[in-house]
């Protein structure tokens, strides 16, 4: 069991708390029973599995190689408040979107870590097929990200990319894309639903830029009968593809 | 100017962060220009506006007394990263639900500040008429559900109360009361909108409790088409108020 915060292993799981770091080694780190849980059955490579003593080991991980911990240690390592004592170090995975998806998400430069993960868990839920992060988009693999998609990021294909190019070989594939704008857009109920659809949600304050709004097929909005300015990225979000998913 | 840290106005500002505080002065604490100015347009009385030194007074407050403050004393009152050097103390204004209201959201013991804040914007961006507080939700004057509302608590009655005496009001006026839930619930699209309805959302993880579901008229839910075991109360909650908005 490990007792000591000088350790190797956890200077190296501290680390990981940087992109940088987790770029340069190409795995991340997650907590909680949920998320090791859905990584696994997931398929996702585990480098590591971290327990805290005194935690008892849950019978989907008795096959599997784990490292114990002094509470102490733990609680260095973990980012919550009330750490449930379970960790692990999983590898990052090439995701690749084919051309047979056919319902996408495209966000550009969503900066809040708890819009985006909600985000990809909504587009999960929803059964839409993949994510494309723009450029300036928050980090996939920030703890806060990973926290939010309640695990759906190990569920469907997640690529970064620049969105420009990326709309354009979608649009030579017959996807429909609709870019959620307030200027000369419509109402998403006046838009039928193409069979072929991706939608690109823009940054909390800025929305999408507007080289990536020009090159879009349709500008949606959603309308606001109320005093407020706007949604939450977020909740729009979830409104335009449930909109979508329920056609 | 207010230099010291040590000065009473400071010591009474930073108490503001507790809730037993704000309810026994009956005001609370919010920081930002655009807050500060949807507060004032609102019609809420603002018993102090404080300004950090250096920082140009708005157009709009110059009618105002403003109490001007150190860099140093601001950043002591601010919860934020980048402190806009606004802020003010707001009296708080006990809202009215009266019986012409159509549209309402009930929440059951909401606990993440973000949610909660969200759920108020999004009801204001809805043209809802009100929402209701249930017992162990989460407060509404905590600095993050200010944050989080973007000025929409300003906007539309808010009230703390009992929801089971409140549902059983609501339906002797004729309103509908719908219950987001999973066990036995009708896909939301299967669901006519009535005049006058009232939707139910539950805490994060528990849902909503077992008697008020069983009190509601209608059981709802959204369907999932992917890997996700649920969606987020927020982007749930905006699905569902705009499908009702939208009718």
């Amino acid at each position: 069991m490990i007792t000591s915060v000088q350790n190797n292993k956890v200077k190296e799981w501290n680390k990981l708390k940087k992109r940088k770091e987790r770029e340069k080694r190409n795995v991340f780190f997650i907590e909680g029973m949920h998320l090791v849980q859905e990584a696994l059955h997931s398929k996702w490579n585990l480098q590591e599995v971290i327990i805290q003593d005194g935690i008892e080991l849950p019978e989907w991980l008795q096959q599997h190689t784990v490292t114990y911990v002094s509470d102490h240690v733990f609680k260095t390592i973990s980012d919550t408040k009330a750490p449930q004592g379970i960790a692990a170090v999983v590898e990052m995975k090439p995701a690749i979107l084919d051309k047979s998806l056919h319902k996408l998400v495209l966000l550009d430069a969503v900066q809040d870590p708890g819009n985006l993960g909600t985000i990809i868990r909504t587009a999960d839920a929803a059964g839409f097929d993949g994510v494309i992060l723009g450029e300036g988009t928050v980090d996939l693999y920030n703890e806060k990200v990973i926290r939010a998609t309640q695990g759906s990021l190990f569920h469907l294909p997640i690529i970064q990319s620049n969105l420009l190019k990326e709309i354009n070989e979608l649009q030579k594939n017959d996807v429909q894309v609709w870019a959620a704008t307030l200027e000369g857009a419509e109402s998403y109920q006046q838009l039928p639903v193409p069979e072929k659809v991706a939608l690109v949600v823009g940054n909390e304050g800025a929305g999408i830029d507007a080289t990536i709004v020009q090159q879009a097929d349709k500008k949606v909005h959603i309308p606001i009968f109320g005093q407020a300015e706007s949604l939450n990225v977020s909740v729009a979000t979830g409104i335009l593809l449930y909109y979508i998913a329920m056609k």
